[in-house]
């Protein structure tokens, strides 16, 4: 419960949590010689980015070529698009003003995709763009078998791009008990992918992985580079996987109690605020940061239905959203509560950069 | 494949479709002497908000105070808000200015949730406000039991409010062979409840249900008014329902197919536009309009991946969202097909209006 003048519901973030969160994995990632570059799609703030930036950060991960123009011309200079971007006549207007503001790192996994980009930026615009081969470490989403990376890698480099070096997502981190065991196939994927660039005679100067739940396993001797995203705010899935405690989670749903059941309660935000994520290992739709027993077993676009809780009309609640990236997407804006206890908005500048 | 400019991935509709499914449903209720008020909460857009209202729709129906005011500053001017609102201080200022543009329904479950209204909008400002009574009729989410609903009408009459009649609404439509004993249910519920406010001497003008799957099957001879708001735009649920056709799927999203696997393709839509919303009849997280045997096995939040379907890299393909309403609130506009074969650009006017 939290007695503040925010309309409900309302997305929020703890300003004083979410600095301890970038500090933390800024140190971690030194401490191993790890480059850090965390993926911006979580919070999409030039606010928060800008911090990550100032605690070390090499430069930012993004989804889109929208979200990376954000950032850029927010002053961000090294941007990683880590998707296997289809680059038509559109994206090629889009991706070229990108290369003025920006040096510019794009996901390939496709002979075909790698020629369509080559024949989007003519060589004269190429210096500040480079091309990272995503593998597919064990997720079984996009990215090429890392065996094959070094044929890939070749290719692209004869089409006139220059690949530095490999990239995967360990998306099966997310299952309880295995984060570690991800994170070892990561390792084990992108060692095999850049022997096999190197063996093509690509040099390999990027061997970069990472998801949240798998960084603190991440191999220091075969990555020079991580990737996590939701570490900065924190979410549900996190806090059940076991990668995040409680005091990590610096972002909530602040919402009110509207009606009462026999036996559950109904708070005024639903999926068009928390989104309708859920993991296999979830608990519910979401958590409530005060009362732990509570589940959260149904949503609705403006209800979520809460059992083993009971609390008047009116009474406002904290609800720990089970996916950060997609509920920050909902909003325009977060509500801050700043150091000194007072309440800031920042813009959620990437919101709705899907293209 | 649709051969537009438009980036991908977008939110698209087709007019023609969008003013025959607006048609279709105002033509029905027409025909059986009911009040068609539609949920305006699925398209968000005053545009088709206006061509509602034009066909004949007596009014909108919205979630929230702030999805009221966007259609009220439109100059739409009767607006039910069918949520049991909590009035606190800061949602008192903006129902109040809403009162100044239009007149206003709003739903109450609760004795306290009434005595808030009824202290939040002092009497000379509650001309234009009513209450509709919120009773559940097997959805089991907010409302009050139907017998149940006199007695909360007197004590809200009590309090100065004025109410009206009642309203449900019957979402356990949402199941296969499910939708006509929904809508028996419905009928049965607010029968009840409409007699349990005769006899406490609350005369009864309005009585309120409805939703798309439901709606072709909503009794004329209980209800006075149908809430439908999926049928203007259509979504896979409602097509693996049966509620829509292929033919009045208005909605879409464009998607470019970027990576393939050995058993599957992936493409640049996910969670982040199509949201995650599934039920549990669902086939999948959408359904390819153009390959009906194409299955969405899996989304990220840019990533869908589509099994029994092999196309390039490079090819667009359009998917039908599972749910519109969730779909709608993740892009800033629609991507209008018109009659006339351009392409127009519709604001979703409403979008992130939760609070």
């Amino acid at each position: 419960m939290t007695p503040t003048p925010i309309p409900t519901p309302a997305l929020t973030i703890d300003e004083a949590v979410v600095d301890r969160n970038i500090a933390r994995m800024a140190e971690w990632a030194a401490r191993r010689g790890i480059a850090l570059r965390p993926h911006a799609k979580t919070h999409k703030s030039v606010e928060i980015g800008r911090r990550q930036i100032a605690a070390g950060a090499t430069g930012l991960t993004v989804a889109t070529i929208s979200e990376a123009l954000v950032f850029a011309r927010a002053g961000i200079d090294d941007l990683f698009i880590a998707y296997t971007v289809w680059v038509d006549d559109e994206k090629a207007i889009r991706l070229r003003e990108l290369l003025q503001l920006a040096r510019v790192r794009i996901g390939v996994d496709s002979v075909a995709a790698a020629r369509q980009l080559a024949g989007a930026i003519p060589p004269p615009e190429r210096d500040r763009l480079s091309v990272l081969i995503e593998i597919d470490s064990g997720h079984h989403r996009s990215g090429v078998q890392p065996e094959r990376a070094g044929e890939l890698a070749a290719e692209a480099q004869a089409l006139g791009l220059r690949v530095v070096g490999v990239f995967t997502f360990p998306g099966h981190s997310y299952r309880p008990d295995g984060r570690a065991e991800a994170a070892r196939d990561e390792a084990a994927a992108l060692h095999t992918a850049a022997e096999a660039l190197t063996a093509r005679g690509v040099a390999v100067s990027v061997v970069s992985g990472g998801s949240s739940p798998s960084a603190e396993f991440a191999d220091a001797d075969v990555l020079t580079e991580l990737r996590p995203g939701v570490y900065a705010l924190g979410d549900a899935q996190q806090w059940e996987l076991g990668s995040a405690t409680s005091e990590q989670l610096a972002l909530q749903v602040l919402a009110t109690v509207v009606s009462r059941g026999a036996n559950h309660l109904i708070v005024d935000a639903g999926s068009k605020l928390l989104s309708s994520d859920r993991g296999a290992f979830s608990t519910g739709f979401g958590r409530l940061l005060d009362h732990p027993d509570a589940r959260i077993e149904a949503l609705s676009e403006h209800h979520a239905t809460i059992t083993h809780l009971d609390l008047p009309v009116g009474t406002r609640v904290r609800i720990v959203p089970n996916h950060a990236c997609v509920a920050v997407n909902l909003s325009d804006a977060y509500a801050v509560t700043t150091r000194d206890g007072d309440v800031a908005f920042w813009p959620i500048d990437a919101r709705g950069c899907n293209a």
